[in-house]
């Protein structure tokens, strides 16, 4: 059974049928990248991933890393593959050519970057990770700063962390213990202990650069008070030799579910006194250049969930075409009837369109989301750049949540139709799922980008954005009307967007009259509900654009098209049912869980 | 945070205020068992999982088992463990003294039982499964075969097991090849090769007897021509005393995602053309036979995922009780606000009483069901005898499936409340998580479950079976109704009661008019509504108990059973809504999964 790890006509469609590609290339000023150039791009990096990354992926998930006083171990393959992937600059392919990077139109990389984060996200990240570092440093840094760090945390030669979360601050950021005292010489002396750092600590890289969240002494506590720093693993002199080493070490590594290859390190700093750290941005301004990378961070955490799905979704459809079990249904009665591929199980095929249904609705509306944030920065008209920037803000916590909770839910399912195969380490769907698991968990947890939803995204503007995202749905719905194969599924579509307002403008009045603790009980059934109804919007603007094409196109293609218009039939009209019922059971605004008194719970 | 493995209180609950307690143990023989026996039974099997067994549970993880030329080792630990339980006797508890068990109540077995899943499955497993084996030979074999094995069996001085699938057979029994060819001193020769053996090598056993179905040759291909066999290890001489090394080795075990020191065994018999069985019951009896047990296992299946969720559940609810971390969100304006165990968050009380509730539905549904299995056993009245019966076949597939389905969720719930440390191998909620998967594949798989409840179960006695259960969900509405805190719960349970019947008749006559496909494209939704409708069932029998008693308890019982109130309000006021959607969904019987062509699933 040939590997795949992402439908290449999927990705094809996504990008060139509907995001209007060649359009958006010429308009975001990326116009050497055309259609060709990024086939190339698309078609190299697929060949890459598959061919060269995928084979280490089962081993480096059964070695993962080893801590020893102070040092991190990777897997030995990652030191070539490493290599490849700095070779042919895959980790820096969106990012702006004044940094370094290749410029690349974010959906080009984002398809490029699906394929390396399921073919070993671990390692995929060891290279990349130094570019979002970079990022931050870009935005905020000094002159002095960018040119010191940016070229070799661009070129993958240095890594780069993000060092945020303590024992007693994971989603309370705001309770950081981690000091800083000012020197006499401009820079500061930091103190405290850090967990579940990614890549904190590795053999693959001659330094790491660690942004550090931490207080000024005397500054206030909360989240108003902090900071953030630049913290070398070795200080970097002036002429970009390496220097010192400072004074932050790795004190031990996590034994984790999955990406048992990704290094999650306590790191320690100032244990002797000697922790080195550069001021970056402002005093104070630590939590609002944090979240600037967190959004991109959660962006990044939707796909990578969504890379996993999209593999295992293939793993389990190509077992079910090859799997020979029991025989069709219609032949019960014949025990001489012969065996079938278990694709022809009416019950196989149920599990199975309901994992590319949600599959390519996660595809269509992560690029979709990906061209709004970058619309945001490159659109002239004001109002359009403003009106794309609050629908990336919205549609952010959706991407985080929605894709890592149904992605998970992908990789189950895929384990499902495997059977006892699903459950063993031979195929890679088990591994799947305990590296998709994460996903839900850091960055943000479920119930935080529930918060974020409810509480800042959707009063955002007094409800335009929201409104503004309604429009777009009315769009494709409108579209998708004139067409006899979508006509019905638009209006089911529609009843169902306007219920999901109805329902948000009653939580948003039940906040605002303060009923805080009832509205926020039903904020992540809110998420997931309107994230099932992105995905039916989305699978209903692809088959609007697949149903004419079917008439003509030759015999492939057809089933590609019709396989749209079937998946967005079967989304609409079975899951949509279940989102009405949640959405029932939003407006009812049971109060149980807020009213059962904590003993209740039981298990004293 | 002391650990705990199942709600000791809830389990006295559901056995002695539910399930009527001392009145079936009266009534079912089984006078000597009466109440102050039980509870020390159930506490003594409670000390023992927790204090002894528990503390294995994640070494033995780690090591899992080692297969080296033939032999199986497992965790070290496991030998002196399973000398406990066998001295304890705990894994006969509930096998009949005739047989040399302990003749308990099976649901103060299942109780123990409960415990010591929970607290190592594997473990429980090396020194139970006996006792399954020798169940099959109890019914079916001859006194001599009775003689030989039945009684080191159920000691656990020798290992049983069940050789079943086969590359080729899975799901697919009547596709198997392993062969059996009569000798003149009535044994038979087999050959073939079997995987997935959970048992099929260890070394705690000084003999392993295995049942083993094979085809003798010339018989009819298919389920039919199956007959089934006992293959010792070693062959048992008339005194009792071991003699030669029978045919059938170990060819290796499998890496899993989870269950590590359970041995999943590859095996191949009669490799060198000596592999001796014994036939047990008639020629081609196989599939009856195995499918007596198999109804067994499918109960322990659903068990072994509850216990699993049971345990999962409690380690999330504590650590919830103790995390500190953010302010209570009615302080959102004041930063000075102290911080509050995460317990107090509404999104945390949402997703603990999600748990809480598919937590202590599926308890009572197991003990409801297990006690009309019993009753289907015991009982004298004829009528009586065969309803139970009925109930128990229909509901046996819904234990299965929907234990091992929602007992996989709540574990991935509770690793959402510890967050990253939820990710990590130092609470036990990761390997619960992983363990449980295994539950939704064994022993028949989720499709296999909603075939066998759609296509055989919904349809026994032309209906009236699903009748009578509606009967039973009718006696409880009734009661509920004429309580003032349950009556409102009582109306929207009867509305979906009904809802349930309507679409199970619907789905009935697709499936008579011939519509097979159509109707078992939606057999495991409606397996899954059906599952979501019992919780509601079996949670306000719980509230309809527990309401009368709140007002002249004392504190800590009050808190108890106003849990229970607050558990059904919750369930039926939140989840049950989504069940409609479900509901609706299968009525209107979308055939989109049946319509789209085989290349429109993409991958191609």
């Amino acid at each position: 059974m040939a590997q795949q790890l992402a439908d290449r006509r999927d990705i094809d469609f996504v990008i060139w049928e509907q995001l209007d590609g060649e359009k958006f290339i010429k308009e975001g000023g990326y116009a050497e990248f055309n259609r060709k150039t990024c086939d190339l791009i698309i078609n190299e990096a697929r060949s890459l991933a598959i061919k060269e990354i995928l084979p280490s992926l089962a081993e480096s998930d059964e070695i993962g890393v080893k801590f020893d006083s102070g040092t991190v171990t990777v897997p030995e393959s990652f030191v070539p593959l490493r290599k490849l992937i700095l070779e042919g600059e895959w980790q820096n392919l969106m990012v702006p050519p004044e940094m370094g990077g290749q410029g690349a139109p974010p959906f080009v990389s984002a398809a490029a970057t699906e394929y390396f984060m399921a073919a070993n996200w671990p390692l995929f990240t060891y290279a990349s990770l130094g570019c979002s570092t970079a990022g931050m440093i870009q935005h905020h840094g000094t002159e002095e700063q960018k040119k010191k760090y940016i070229p070799n945390l661009v070129s993958g030669k240095w890594g780069g962390t993000m060092l945020l979360t303590e024992p007693q601050a994971g989603t309370d950021v705001g309770a950081i213990e981690t000091s800083a005292v000012k020197n006499p010489d401009g820079t500061y002396s930091l103190t405290g202990n850090k967990i579940f750092i990614t890549n904190g600590e590795q053999n693959l890289t001659e330094n790491i650069i660690h942004p550090v969240l931490a207080r000024i002494e005397g500054h206030d506590p909360g989240t108003k008070g902090i900071s953030i720093f630049i913290v070398p693993k070795f200080m970097v002199n002036d002429d970009g030799s390496l220097g010192e080493r400072n004074d932050i070490v790795c004190t031990g590594t996590e034994e984790k579910m999955g990406i048992h290859a990704s290094a999650t390190c306590s790191m320690s700093l100032g244990s002797k006194g000697k922790c080195v750290g550069f001021l970056l941005g402002e005093e104070k301004q630590g939590m609002k250049i944090m979240f600037e990378m967190m959004n991109e961070a959660r962006m990044a955490t939707g796909l990578q969930a969504f890379a996993y799905a999209s593999a295992a979704y293939l793993i389990a459809v190509n077992y079910a075409r090859e799997r020979i079990q029991s025989r069709d249904i219609m032949d019960y009665k014949n025990p001489a009837a012969p065996g079938v591929p278990i694709i022809k199980h009416p019950d196989v095929r149920r599990n199975l369109l309901w994992m590319k249904s949600i599959v390519d609705g996660m595809r269509s509306f992560f690029y979709y989301t990906g061209v709004a944030g970058t619309k945001a920065e490159i659109v002239e008209d004001e109002t359009e750049r403003r009106r794309n920037s609050g629908l990336f803000e919205l549609l952010t916590p959706l991407i985080k949540e929605y894709l890592s909770f149904r992605g998970h839910e992908v990789c189950v399912q895929a384990m499902q139709v495997l059977g006892g195969s699903g459950y063993i380490k031979e195929y890679l769907v088990e591994q799947y799922t305990r590296d998709c698991k994460i996903t839900t968990i850091y960055e943000g947890c479920s119930g935080v980008q529930a918060m974020d939803l409810l509480g800042r995204k959707l009063p955002m503007g007094g409800g335009k954005v929201f409104g503004s995202f309604m429009d777009e749905i009315k769009k494709t719905v409108e579209a998708a009307k004139q067409i006899d194969a979508t006509s019905a599924m638009a209006q089911q579509m529609e009843k169902v967007a306007n219920r999901m307002a109805e329902v948000a403008m009653h939580l948003g009045v039940t906040a605002m009259e303060g009923k805080l603790r009832e509205a926020f009980a039903h904020s992540l059934p809110f998420l997931h509900a309107m994230g099932d109804v992105i995905m039916a919007w989305m699978l209903l603007w692809r088959a609007a654009v697949a149903a004419p094409k079917i008439e003509d196109a030759k015999k492939s293609d057809a089933a590609f098209y019709q396989g749209q218009v079937k998946t967005a039939d079967f989304f609409i009209h079975t899951a949509l049912y279940e989102t009405m019922g949640a959405f029932d059971a939003i407006q009812a605004t049971c109060t149980a869980a807020l009213d059962i008194p904590d003993e209740g719970f039981g298990g004293l």
